[in-house]
């Protein structure tokens, strides 16, 4: 889908000054969307940052290209030149992104307690509770059906999905985004043995949601025991990830889908941590660490390490291992067949030695 | 439990006709629900396709029996004759079935803007929040709090169960299932690096769900960025299941739960997905493929291949290599002491040489 | 966190006799909170059960502390005395907990069906949802945007949080608890084939949820076919966890975050499946049962087995064997190098023999 005639339009040079670039043809030309190589028609704008890619640009219908200066020799189309034309597609369509639900304040089909404190400029869709002493700073917008509980404070800025629910005295940061269903403060899954049977253990801690992080649809985040559960600035989960109580995540980590955290671990920051990927409880995993999809850490990680696999070990020697796997059938085989050979020519020698 | 009282009820030669197959005996005694064999009272019809569970029959109280014609001899009771029983007594179970909410139009409970387009003969219960734009075609029944975001489109039919999010100008096709919490076109997981931190990519592609697809409780289809994600007709995800933004799945295909498919994969027709396996990002999975549970699929897959493990390998080399896993010690124990002898051997043979 | 300045307090003699231990020292102090020993202010209580943190008691401001008897010698504070001081800490933090929304009967903003039965004494928040036929019994909490389907029947004292769902004739059984968007009785995931496509087989069973179970956010408990699902009485399953149709799971089994049960398996009592572990369908696990996490069970397990792996083998072999997995591709050279040096060594000897 194209975002055309959404209703937002710029000059390019006017983009150019948007996402730190410059102009290469006229910048006066007005765009008004953004699109793919191969979608874009009059009017929007598209980029090019695979060389690949590249043969595709004269059938190309856009208005202008978002591109390097390398990639830019010889075309002939007003071009915005930027080191980075990812980052800067990704900042064009922020800003011709139209919201799918119209800022109009509080809708009368929402529950807010008297007691909640709501700034100015702050969207509450029909069906969101917002309990007693909760508060929601301005700019940010809940999404129907989003439930904020009692002393929980949510930041400015702040996309809230429908659906997703803030636990009590949980804290979201500023220009924090929950997908819908994502759920920030559960109870921690604690339990005291009380003979045959477990007693469970008040989970009064919080969740302190950092600025600028992302929680995917469906995701959870459980509340401390005592202390605070944290994700740190920046940090992005993906869809059903599951974060325990106490856990602490630093800045600019990356969670993908089905990945789980277990209770008190500390991932320091700008780790990854792939696809269904998992840590144990109580570790301390560094910085700049890199877990493969379905990893399993169960020992602390140093910083800059990437493992793989499961109990997880060093990425290289993971993939020799993973590779070998399915020669084992035949090495056991050979195995087996050396040891008979091997007794053959130990009694052939024995014989010689008689 | 069974399903007798509910309500409705028909002549044995009606549930002939409505399933296709023939009776033998007295085709006018009235049925009025189904259960199994050995729970099934007077008046009800249960079903037999296991030829070990012959034996249960002569005790069973059912008042008919579904059968095929091999298993049917000597057996006294009326019969329903048919090919497959298990699917008859599907079409059985579905027409006994009585839905748990009462079709009762639009709840004065549900918030239903008045620029979305509802069709005739729709439910839509307390809670709802039906966006502008949306569009709701005639028979779909929306349970309680369910979410239809602006420009969606739900096709006719359709059941979506509490709390299930379909986000903006999403499209369902017709007899679509979404059990509760289900949530369609969350934003793709992308971001682009901008030093240190990163970037959103808005998600402005969309989530296109064809005929007769069911999608499970808390399962997460993310739209596209700039295209569509799409999930082809009669595709039957469980629940917990993540497929990010771009995937394209065919039709006729099963994801178990807890499946991830990570994004721009594409997946043929009639495919299968055991529980917790997954495919990684970019990938082309052919049709009839089926992955064992826990597969890990990391690259291209043929048609009609099956496979196991992760990293994925076909099926029989997995299982053989699996089994070897518990004999990796001892292997390696056998192959030190293997060395060891042949160091030996050739300590002897070279003094016999001087 | 502390839960100073909630509101209840108590002296320590009366917090002796709630957890059933002896005081050592001024039983007439008053206590208001709870609190970690090196967070602890005066008012609050803490305590002590690992050895290695008894030097931080000095410095501690706490009131009085939880301890054993034997670790309890020389400390100059007021003291209550128990057997299993975790235990004891649970049932404080318990007695302290002030619930984040007051007792406030039934929301005008709560859509309750006239045929529903609301027993005395029960809290409906505002966007709950409950259907004709369902029951509440005393004492139980529904957080806002709870969905009781018609007919379901919740126990007393259950606390179900915001966006839980019960589906139509489940039953939750007394001081039931559900985090946030779990979900009770969702189909379960069955279809019979039919041609190319899947024809979707009703689900008419329950869930019955027994007595002291908790069921963690967005984890999903299917409905049975015809029979029930059930969760045994005082079982505790984390968040994401999903729990198919018909699978009856004991009393006092812990089931960590991420677990898959597959369809019709039995579980006994007081097993534990660690997180992102799993079952295939229809097996018959023992009681007293330990999957590790990330372990596959695969074929039925006896009563007190240890099982780690997937699929899963005897935790002990299993640590072995992926120990060993590093070695892997070492072990092929040596192998390799062997079978050269072997057939060298047969060479050499056939020579001789000539």
């Amino acid at each position: 889908m194209t975002e055309k005639n959404r209703g937002r339009s710029a000059s390019l040079g006017e983009l150019a000054e948007l996402v730190g670039g410059r102009v290469s043809g006229d910048s006066s030309i007005i765009i008004c969307g953004v699109a793919s190589l191969d979608s874009a028609g009059s009017g929007e704008i598209t980029f090019l940052s695979n060389p690949k890619l590249r043969s595709l640009l004269p059938q190309s219908e856009a208005a202008a290209i978002v591109v390097t200066p390398k990639l830019a020799e010889n075309v002939d189309k007003p071009l915005l030149l930027v080191g980075n034309p990812y980052l800067a597609f990704a900042k064009l369509l922020t800003f011709f992104r139209v919201p799918a639900f119209k800022a109009e304040g509080i809708s009368s089909g929402a529950d807010v307690h008297p007691d909640a404190e709501i700034a100015d400029n702050v969207t509450i869709c029909s069906g969101c509770v917002v309990g007693a002493g909760a508060r929601v700073a301005q700019g940010t917008i809940l999404h129907p059906n989003v439930v904020i509980y009692p002393g929980a404070n949510v930041g400015q800025d702040c996309v809230l999905h429908a659906g997703a629910i803030v636990r009590e005295d949980c804290h979201l940061g500023e220009r924090v985004i929950l997908q819908p269903a994502a759920v920030v403060g559960s109870d921690g899954f604690g339990f005291a043995p009380d003979g045959e049977a477990y007693f469970k253990i008040p989970q009064v801690g919080r969740v302190i949601v950092e600025d600028d992080v992302e929680i995917g649809a469906s995701s959870t985040i459980d509340r401390g025991t005592l202390g605070d559960t944290r994700i740190g600035r920046g940090t992005k989960i993906d869809n059903l990830v599951q974060v325990a109580h106490n856990v602490q995540i630093g800045e600019n980590c990356i969670l993908v889908s089905q990945v789980a955290i277990a209770g008190s671990t500390r991932i320091g920051d700008h780790s990854t941590f792939g696809g269904q990927s998992a840590a144990a409880g109580h570790l301390k995993v560094g910085s700049n660490v890199t877990i493969a999809a379905r990893g399993g850490v169960t020992n602390d990680v140093a910083d800059g390490t990437s493992l793989a696999g499961a109990p997880a070990i060093p990425h290289r020697d993971w993939l020799k291992a993973s590779v070998s796997m399915i020669h084992l059938p035949n090495l056991r085989r050979d195995v087996s067949k050396l040891k008979q050979k091997l007794a053959e020519l130990e009694a052939m020698l024995t014989e010689h030695e008689d």
